[in-house]
């Protein structure tokens, strides 16, 4: 009495079918979904079937219901906010990981799990050059990866402070700068660490933390009784892609005897080419890092790896062991031990699946790709008398504006790229996002996906010049 | 130029294959993965490759080296823990969605999977007969899942706490049973709550939470100047799968005000079935409920449910919008604004696959079919002179003994329940774990995979008996 009432192997085929149609004809729909919000909800049953219903009434669905609705990432278009890529090696690999369906809280519930984590967090640390030495793991978003540094960082500077809560403890300052994610503000919080005591500083003109900026917060927080926990530094911020000065910041941290954290969420990868090895430099000297290979590295989300020097504040700051977990002890790694998720799902296959079929050199190519069409990009706007960049292009993002005709405030320019923006993003055929830089109005073009080409790219920014032209005549 | 050495369709039909054959032949290994620690990490590159390879070559490896290391989930002997289940529906949703490879942050990054998600987890809600005015989202598990609902809590007791911080406001206390989940504990530890107050009360003798014992330690607490913030209750503890009384408890929580989180990560998909309702009765007063669909509905590992009666408590503590995330606003849901979390996969699909595949009244089988088996078990213990229950069985898991022969200790037992164990295990056919029930070594037998059926739970039951006539002789 199987309770299965179709076969796997009549699925997978109907599945892999469904994506490698899918995957020929990407470029055929709008970048953004144009379904208004309630669209979908309003197509679907309000009550769960009662009875199974055939896969082909599902994968129906599939392509009438749920297609119209997607935003794809997958568009050789998407050029907003990190444009990500997943690959045939990372899909295959999760089908793989949800056949195999194991949970490896512990070692000996999938030594598998455990050791190709292992092993594959280190091949990912080498590709980088970041030390051998440290411990890593992965986590399913940087926001989770960067929470557990810092609540590592807590456990270490106040000892038995994960028993005794922070009530009636010091105040404690974590300090990055104003380009920072707001990850680093949401651990705070969830920490009850409070985001009031995140403190943001100032950068340069090229939108990097400056060091002289963090060691006069430290000093002048010391003499106002708080207790200085840690530095979050960026390689790679979300809106200019700037790199903090880790070295000095390393330097900093040491002679005041705080965690250093780097979040390489983005950037990080890049260095598995050579030439950008510098984006990582001072890095080794990190307490802990985190760089996504769900990002740039061609593994479907999710996928972030986090590194540290110190497994055992880790440890210190997350082990607990219940009767009903309790192990023979010995050699072996749990990695429940090291986080507050205890279920653990098999996501090294796909990171080692796309090192198989990449290779570092394959996968520095993309990289090495993707920046250069980001490069040609910013050189368009730098020869444009109508464009502007707004910020140094580092890696494979852009930053720049419409100088707006007919001049105005920052109001007036913000509306202007605004509508710019809008007007490009409605046309579907490429997407960009925005941000905001020296309280600039940005418009934001990342270069991410494997199959974006020099022709999506000239396509965009004949799409926004088309738009300018449009925009200043009406 | 394409950066994919090899195509979606050749990866896609390899990995289907090997699927095929794996659930083909999962009964051929045994159930715990065999190999020392490290042995793994031996067999395996130190370095990553520097050119790609073909897929040939890592699916051999898969064969050759991943295999012998895996522990079977998927195994019908694997009767540890919880017992877990995928399907080919929810394992194809899985390729689908790595294939799409979205990041549904907010919603126009991925309509679709921010409402489908809204619409299964309505769905879930529906089956198991929790109210539909609830508001739902997926995580990645219920440790998260409790995290972000006293995290919730947290907030509305203490407003502004997520910027100020703990530091130098009241302690505030947790409340659960002595059997509620190690998630629990961490969940306090993260939020600066502190472990030691995390109050974990007595039971009866059933497991379940002694709600005067709940209700006089709160006014202690009071008095001694704590503020108790919430209770978490129990339907389905780890150990035993007891349910906590849950509407003493609502009315405990209403008139102390005090939040109520129900952790029924594994019990509550039972309710799918009409007669299992009971164990939710009452959670339609909870202010947060979890349930996991990847423990009990065939859902592969990642699919924690949470569910709220006050969405606008979890966006009070979580919501926190970058300038790169600005949206138009309007009617959307951005499920960023409810977790730290700001990645977030389409984990919906496969939970959709699920529902559609089986319908209710399929889902509502597999449960009475797995409860049925163990409550067969459990009959053959009561039979038995020589083994004996040790909690009741509400649901799919039987706790037991052996009643060694030759008397002794508690630890003379625990010793000799331990090493029959361990002959159990070693045997290779079926897999059971162990935990502590009111001091006493418990032997933990959980039935909770598709595939498991009569034989597989007699082959137990003799496996077991023959272990414990080694032993008696020896």
């Amino acid at each position: 009495m199987s309770q299965e009432p179709i076969s796997w192997s009549h699925l997978l085929a109907l599945a892999s079918q469904w994506v490698e149609r899918y995957r020929y004809r990407v470029e055929s729909f709008p970048v953004l979904a144009r379904v208004a919000p309630g669209w979908l909800q309003s197509q679907l049953p309000a009550a769960p079937p009662q009875h199974g219903e055939p896969p082909e009434a599902w994968f129906a669905d599939l392509e009438q219901l749920i297609l119209p609705a997607v935003t794809h990432w997958n568009h050789p278009g998407f050029l907003g906010y990190f444009g990500i890529t997943g690959s045939a090696p990372g899909a295959a690999a999760e089908l793989v990981s949800a056949a195999l369906n194991v949970n490896g809280m512990l070692w000996k519930t999938c030594p598998a799990l455990t050791e190709l984590e292992q092993v594959v967090v280190s091949w990912y640390a080498q590709a980088l050059g970041l030390p051998t030495s440290w411990f890593g793991m992965i986590t399913d978003t940087a926001s989770t990866s960067t929470l557990l540094a810092l609540g590592a960082a807590r456990e270490r500077t106040l000892p038995g402070c994960r028993e005794r809560g922070l009530q009636g403890g010091p105040r404690l300052r974590v300090y990055c700068s104003q380009e920072a994610h707001s990850s680093v503000d949401k651990a705070a919080m969830v920490l009850g660490i409070g985001r009031d005591n995140v403190v943001r500083l100032a950068t340069d003109a090229s939108f990097r933390l400056r060091v002289d900026a963090l060691e006069e917060a430290i000093v002048e927080d010391r003499r106002r009784g708080f207790l200085p926990l840690a530095v979050v530094a960026t390689v790679g911020t979300t809106s200019s892609t700037s790199v903090d000065p880790v070295p000095e910041l390393a330097d900093l941290c040491q002679a005041q005897g705080l965690w250093l954290h780097v979040d390489a969420a983005y950037a990080g990868s890049a260095a598995v080419a050579p030439e950008f090895r510098w984006a990582l430099a001072g890095c080794e000297r990190a307490d802990s890092l985190v760089s996504n290979p769900h990002k740039w590295l061609l593994t479907p989300v999710d996928c972030s790896c986090l590194f540290t020097a110190h497994p055992e504040a880790f440890r210190a700051a997350y082990s607990l062991v219940p009767s009903y977990l309790t192990t023979d002890g010995g050699a072996a790694v749990d990695l429940m031990d090291y986080t507050f998720q205890l279920g653990r799902r098999f996501r090294a296959l796909k990171l080692w699946f796309v090192f198989r079929a990449f290779g570092t050199s394959g996968l520095a190519q993309v990289i090495r790709r993707h920046v250069e069409l980001a490069r040609q990009f910013a050189r368009w706007v730098e020869e444009s008398e109508d464009f502007e960049l707004l910020a140094p292009v580092p890696f494979s993002v852009v930053n720049f504006r419409w100088r707006h005709p007919r001049g105005g405030d920052e109001a007036a320019r913000a509306e202007a790229n605004r509508q710019l923006l809008q007007r490009v993003n409605a046309g579907g055929r490429v997407f960009l996002s925005h941000t905001t830089l020296a309280g600039r109005f940005a418009l934001h073009l990342a270069v991410g996906n494997s199959e974006t080409q020099g022709t999506h790219v000239r396509l965009a920014w004949e799409e926004v010049r088309a738009a300018a032209q449009a925009l200043a005549v009406s």
